[in-house]
């Protein structure tokens, strides 16, 4: 859109249409490899953490790690290279986790030990996101994501509440118990109770006594019924936005709208609708 | 329906109605004798490996396995000979399911040992989908699977970014517990997260350091939250697939539409309505 | 309503009013001094199993049960005397209740180890249904009860439907894991997967091998999210059961629809509104 | 509002406006203040349970909760002091709640092992809520609380059918496990009745019989399915709420009701509307 695109050289040009975009055949069998690499490089930091595996083919996982960190260092490099504004790219959120994705390999072969970096690899998993735009889901995302923002207030009021019997509870339960059966601290009291109140229910730490396990039944009681109310209220809201969902749905020529969110044609006047997803993705 | 069933001897016509049809006496208690003995011969197998059953009644049970085979060998032989199209017959869904119900039994006998052939017997309990048929019951099940169908993409991307959270959280958990408190890999700590997040919480594995039960703490929290998600796509979809339903019930005299699952005649001439599973059978 | 209620005694007629009626201040203390005597009782029943009371206590607690036994037994001979139709009370749901909540101790006293009749002593607690009715709670639950009657055939699909994908992953289970890590039959393995699907998760019997414990991951997924499925039935029938009574709040003079459950006034001609019971009540 | 206000001094209004409003920026402060000392003494009374900071900052830890003492001392005194009746303010929840922070400090000193006094003094969190009124999100509180006050009879309903339930599922497995295998009473197999029908399932006690086994997969199913129930009823009544509350967004222009919960103008004149929490806290 600026001037100096203009002056740009066609290589630069067709390799930010393969590399970025997800329109053309190439850009889309880029995207799938990408994801690939993505997959099973991740494959590989998780089985690398198997005794077996480590020890049995230790030295392979090695080679290919070393592979698909190169493989990134180009794409990043590629990125960089071919991005419209670099500075914007590298400082965007995936320009970011694509960076990520890159360091801790090289980090690793500083610093032997350093398995705080596996963690920091795993976020590769995140680039997979970018892939998906070409899979078309995004407007089912889109959906769910309006009904949580729209549902966060009551769902924060709703957290800040539990929070408050949580401590409560805890705070009985390590007095009634004591740290003879285990509540050895309120901390500690406070990670039994939200095992209980999210109906988890470890069995690490169980109360002894009479009085204790009658709380902890209250405390069931509680989880039990209180579980039911972010879900009333995401429905709800859920149920509004694909009620909305369907009011975008409107016909080209008569302008009907309110159709079935698998109709193919108009209603009244039988003209063919737009697919699903593009009146929402005009306006995202 | 093709010309060759003209010439066809009355005798597998009739055959026919019985085994394959659900209309007449004689073609519903095959049904229900056929779904007795589905029933008994699973839980023959079921039986089996108790070992009390076992040593006891070992001898009846082998001798009773054998009678069930041989009554669904010749089943299966009669719907080959009694179908219209045996080909056809024998590559539907049905025909493979009744043959696996079938084969085992011979597997068994030549090689002794295998109890994988234990886990193919059971698949026989999915040919009751079939007597179920005669029951009615499959406009109910249609309006939970389309409602399913119809969510099937937002619970995609619901379990997509669910698994992209369970990876990241298995991997700290991993450098946070470490092999010594029984996180020994990514990926026994992937089945701890999903125990947890799923609130199941065996106890198997547990967190001993205090970081390690914040994180926890905080994992059960999200699967606490997250639990309402599905429920609210589904909730929605169905009350949708539920008024959609409604809204089939016309009456044959003056059209009007929109009556109660429940109703007998029609709220506004008062002609007797068809009953609720005509409208949706006919299109299904 | 019958010829010999008019030639009865007077006696008779006013404990009817008051062992069976609920409209009179007598009938009220009656009915709530009743609720405290089964709670008293079946709480004495409670107790006695616990060590240290029954050591404690046990010879109070038995003369406690006899009087309970006594008041109970006078009860029901005073029922029986002033039913209008004795017989037909006798064999009524309640009849049959009050009986077995007397019977049981005499047993006792005969065969003295029988702890079955524990159980039958505390269906007691049933009869607390009866007494419910003059607390007006009951169209509130009439709401619940035909909202479950609407749903119950899309429930019982669902819980077929599950129950084969049970026995299934029952049958791989056992197989997978075997006798040696607590799969020691397809029995305890169909207790295992209701444990796990339904997010229980004792932790008694734990998957050992890898793939045990990908196939227990799967399984908590598929509990995990069919949780929803029920709920999303069931709060579609609610919905609409809430709508349906809202229809029948009618103003008596204006007779319009559809006001408010906590509405006092007509919204259109301002008339005071019947209370919210009545409607339901009057049809039930 | 009454005459003596006219008469008092000008400092002792000025401070009521600070420590009892939350309009001035001096208010809101004194406000945000407030919690964070609240939130900063409870997370003292926290960690000073956990063994090694108890031992390793117990002196500090000490000091610090004499510093919040005395400040909150200070503060109950202030707003007796400028309250505009004080007796009012000290017999209200949150006059007794403010003393109730203050005093157990004060008790510690005399009784030095009294560690009930812990669970008083956390009890100082719902001091929090005061200072939620700053943050507006009381209307979205107030959705929530309207529509558990709705369903509360179905909800208690619900609640005394399943304790019947529970009840006599406890009894039921106390005649079958007994004793031998952990149901030592019935109120510990209630305590157990609970774990299993809310799914927490901590497995410290597991039926060991096969008849058991096969009552605690019951009792698992349903708590499976009835967690439906709670959830429908609140679903049901937070959509009313929600919906009711849309209607309140009304345009002062021209009347106009029904728009969107995130709409800033008019849908039919353009005119700005009232934000969210307006017409909400007029009539709370």
């Amino acid at each position: 859109m600026s001037e100096n695109i203009e002056s740009e050289s066609p290589l630069k040009r067709q390799l930010r249409t393969i590399i970025f975009g997800t329109d053309t055949p190439a850009g889309r069998y880029f995207d799938i490899a990408l994801m690939v690499c993505i997959v099973l490089s991740v494959a590989l930091v998780f089985l690398d953490t198997v005794e077996v595996f480590h020890r049995e083919y230790g030295q392979i996982i090695r080679v290919l790690e070393w592979v698909f960190t190169i493989i990134f260092t180009l794409e990043y490099g590629l990125r960089l290279y071919c991005a419209t504004h670099p500075v914007l790219y590298a400082r965007s959120f995936y320009g970011i986790v694509d960076l990520l994705s890159v360091l801790p390999s090289y980090l690793a072969l500083l610093i032997p030990g350093a398995n705080f970096t596996l963690v920091i690899r795993i976020l590769r998993l995140f680039r997979i996101f970018r892939v998906l735009k070409l899979l078309r889901y995004l407007s089912e995302g889109n959906v769910l994501l309006r009904a949580m923002m729209q549902s966060s207030r009551k769902v924060f009021i709703f957290f800040f509440s539990v929070s408050l019997i949580v401590m409560v509870l805890s705070a009985v339960m390590y007095v009634v118990e004591g740290p003879d059966n285990g509540f050895s601290s309120i901390p500690k009291s406070v990670y039994w109770t939200i095992v209980t109140i999210t109906t988890v229910g470890y069995g690490d730490i169980t109360p002894k006594t009479g009085l204790g396990q009658a709380i902890a039944a209250f405390t069931m009681l509680i989880g039990y019924s209180i579980i039911a109310i972010p879900t009333g209220i995401l429905t709800a809201e859920i149920s509004q936005e694909v009620g909305r969902h369907r009011d975008l749905r409107s016909c080209n020529q008569c302008h009907k709208t309110g159709h079935d969110l698998d109709a193919m044609y108009c209603s009244r006047c039988g003209c063919e609708l737009d697919s699903l997803d593009a009146p929402v993705e005009n306006d995202a």
